[in-house]
């Protein structure tokens, strides 16, 4: 692209937008620019920002006319390097932050697509109701990203993934468009479902500017629990077990390896053992209701007494009072945190048919030992939705960066296994940059070929994030993990 | 298409299938041809009946390269016209109808397309579970029609739309290749999520061979109950109660008008009054648990109580055994059965925001009784899901057909009112024929031609259900209710 026409664009941008809302100074874009891990460093013509659905087209509609490419971006929050620009503009969706409407009795609500996560959460309870959706990173994540990569986070065994949360979206395609598909319906077969193309495409695909969410009753009993455990596969079992006797009160049951919790203990501010002695796994498990006089302490206790006189269970405690539950929360969120105080962490978020866990537990963790005799697997996660964190520690005092060398590697290793249980490379956090190729190796040829044919049918110009997820050209990745 | 061709095609069919499975007499053919409520009746070429993946891959190879338009069908249930075929061949799946793999403790199940849906169920319970997928046809339907037209049914309320509970599919393309989408996972972001195309398309898309389905564990305790209700507006009011109150324990809630258990009491068979006095409308309401000691009628007496009390509830009886459960649930299914004993019934399929539920009933009433003094609506159905079939009985003495004669004015009124609380015109059953021209006028101008580019994109030829759902030429429906 010549640069008259790339400075024509911004002419025409900042005309309509304002020069404070298209910005192409290092100090605006570079916070755009880099992956929330440092993975990944882009470049930008510019920073620009609408501040309505009808900017947002506006915008779209000139790059498209000019041929520029278009990066959608909200909290930049993503771990897989989908929101990294790599020239183009970056369109960041964060000035549209209103909530449109919020309709308890039709447990709907409406809201704009920069709209923080906690403050969307915020707004359901205001109303009475819940937004269940939630991760760590909710005080910056926007829920447009959310939906845009079908977040999964901390409450999908009970409620499901960003997508089953979405009633309706709106969205501006790659041409300006602006599809507007904002129903709060449970039912709706008037034609194809069109959303759930958007959802999960990491803005490859059109860019979500609104979205209307399911509310749900909100919860007014919960009682924590953590659970040491003689195996990952006592760890199966008694899921099993709490999912027959619990059903949907079953609101988490995450998985800890020892090597988690010690580094938690180690490295963690304000904490201390939940259990006395030590265990070779942890499960924190969650029961909550929203009826009125449900006693979720009661029923958890009595689930996890049976579950101990079966030999499941090794040792228990439940949390006595909302400040205990978060304590015990906080052993669990600790763990991404923690694994930088011990060096390097090769990591693989993948998922497994529920009923292969253990197997796959095992196998891996055998198959990584074997190939670095020292290393520190951290297996941990969403162990209910058969989704594993499956990351490596380095082994105490081998050099960092050749530790990391490894990557692919260990990435080979984890994701055979993965492909030979039939599980998933990428299943929360997206595909992005970083497993784009791999995708493109592994998946099934017709389903790639699928892929492709939805997105030139959709932004057939590739200016929508092109690079991202599927890549169309033969261009060489734009940058490799650092 | 020169008869040349299409006799070269049967040819080439019938070598690899044998004889028995390409079949073109009228006998054959004649069960294929029409819609299940006499709506429609087609044509085609020959009735063609695969008995694996590999030769519905096959079927369709050939038929791509002759140019040949494909109809699948299943049970052939459809109340849209959606499986009638207008040229082509009939793909027939019933053959595909076996059970793949079950897997309660992953709590899946892999079935193929044409196994009967009640069969589904019986092989869930065997191991253990639960599909909840359920409906009036479900004897005669099969499941991989279901998925295909995204159906609903009486289990919505806890579980969701066939849509909700697929996990993976196998998919024959328009160009007969097969996509391996059967994954058993509940969460994978590898990628676009393909299976959401196809879920829903009416066969406009590809052909569901196969699906991996979700299963829950098993209900023990359940408990009904049948409500007297002064208005929609205090059904509305009840619902919102009874959701706070019982959440996901919530497994039904249907609408029944008086005029509704009028017809049932008068024309069903072995039926009773089940409450004394009369009511404006009623709700039957179930509440289930899969936890072992749940104690669901005494839960459901509670929260009637409480309306009873808050005025809501006008009277309401529970019934004490699964003999009484299911003498109550069959007022509720007799109820498109009833209606034919009172002369012609112009039917809608709408559905709502739950919060304009009771708007709505009161509205489209009115509007339909001021356009026929006489007329005798008898709305009734999903309540909880806000699917109205929102059906009119013709006035007493009139003639049928004159009567009939006035669908397309009462679409109008009901559906006009539908558009402006943006509700849908096509909630469970689909679009299929009856409803294509009418989507066309009143969707999304940029939804519908999104939805006319992925038919471009995955059927170039538009051989896949030519005509249905979206028209993509400016043929005249090929043929009109009768």
């Amino acid at each position: 692209m010549p640069d008259t026409s790339s400075a024509r664009l911004i002419a025409t941008l900042t005309e309509r937008l304002g020069a404070r809302h298209v910005r192409a100074d290092a100090e605006a874009l570079a916070p755009h620019l880099v992956e929330s891990r440092g993975l990944y460093r882009g470049h930008a013509l510019a920073l620009v920002e609408p501040g309505s659905t009808a900017e947002v087209a506006f915008t779209v509609a000139a790059c498209a006319q000019a041929r520029v490419p278009v990066t959608a971006q909200g909290g930049n929050t993503g771990l897989v390097g989908g929101g990294v620009p790599f020239g183009g503009i970056v369109l960041s969706l964060n000035r549209l932050n209103r909530l449109r409407a919020v309709d308890p009795l039709g447990a709907s609500m409406t809201v704009e697509a920069g709209m923080i996560l906690a403050d969307v959460q915020a707004a359901a309870e205001e109303a009475g109701m819940l937004f269940p959706l939630s991760w760590a990173a909710e005080g910056t994540a926007r829920i447009g990203g959310g939906i845009a990569t079908n977040a999964g986070g901390l409450a999908v065994l009970a409620y499901g993934n960003a997508r089953d949360l979405v009633l309706g979206l709106e969205v501006v395609l790659a041409d300006g468009r602006v599809w507007n598909g904002l129903k709060a319906l449970r039912k709706n077969n008037a034609g194809y479902d069109l959303k759930h193309a958007f959802i999960g495409s990491e803005g490859t695909l059109g860019i979500i500017t609104a979205a209307t969410l399911k509310l749900f009753p909100r919860v007014l009993s919960r009682s924590v629990g953590f659970v040491g455990l003689p195996s990952a596969r006592a760890a199966l079992a008694l899921f099993e077990r709490l999912r027959a006797g619990a059903d949907r009160g079953l609101t988490a049951f995450e998985y800890i390896p020892r090597f988690g919790l010690e580094m938690v203990l180690r490295h963690g501010i304000d904490v201390r053992a939940p259990l006395e002695g030590q265990h070779a796994a942890y499960a924190l498990v969650e029961l909550s209701s929203p009826r009125p006089g449900a006693d979720t302490r009661s029923e958890l206790e009595a689930l996890l007494a049976e579950a101990m006189e079966a030999g499941l269970v090794e040792d228990a405690t439940i949390g006595g009072s909302a400040a205990q539950d978060a304590a015990l929360w906080r052993l669990r969120e600790m763990l991404p945190e923690v694994q930088k105080a011990e060096g390097g962490s090769i990591k693989h978020d993948v998922s497994l048919p529920l009923s292969r866990l253990a197997d796959f537990l095992e196998e891996a963790e055998a198959a990584c030992l074997a190939a670095m005799p020292g290393l520190r697997p951290c297996p941990f996660g969403h162990f209910g939705d058969g989704n594993i964190h499956f990351n490596l520690t380095q082994p105490i005092g081998m050099d960092k960066a050749a530790f990391l060398a490894e990557w692919a590697r260990f990435n080979d290793i984890v994701h055979g296994i993965v492909e030979r249980m039939d599980g998933s490379i990428a299943a929360e956090h997206g595909v992005g940059l970083i497993k784009r190729d791999e995708l493109a190796r592994t998946a099934d040829p017709v389903g790639l070929d699928l892929m492709r044919r939805l997105k030139a049918a959709l932004d057939p110009h590739d200016l929508l994030n092109p690079g991202k997820v599927v890549a169309l050209s033969n261009d060489p990745p734009p940058a490799l993990p650092v």
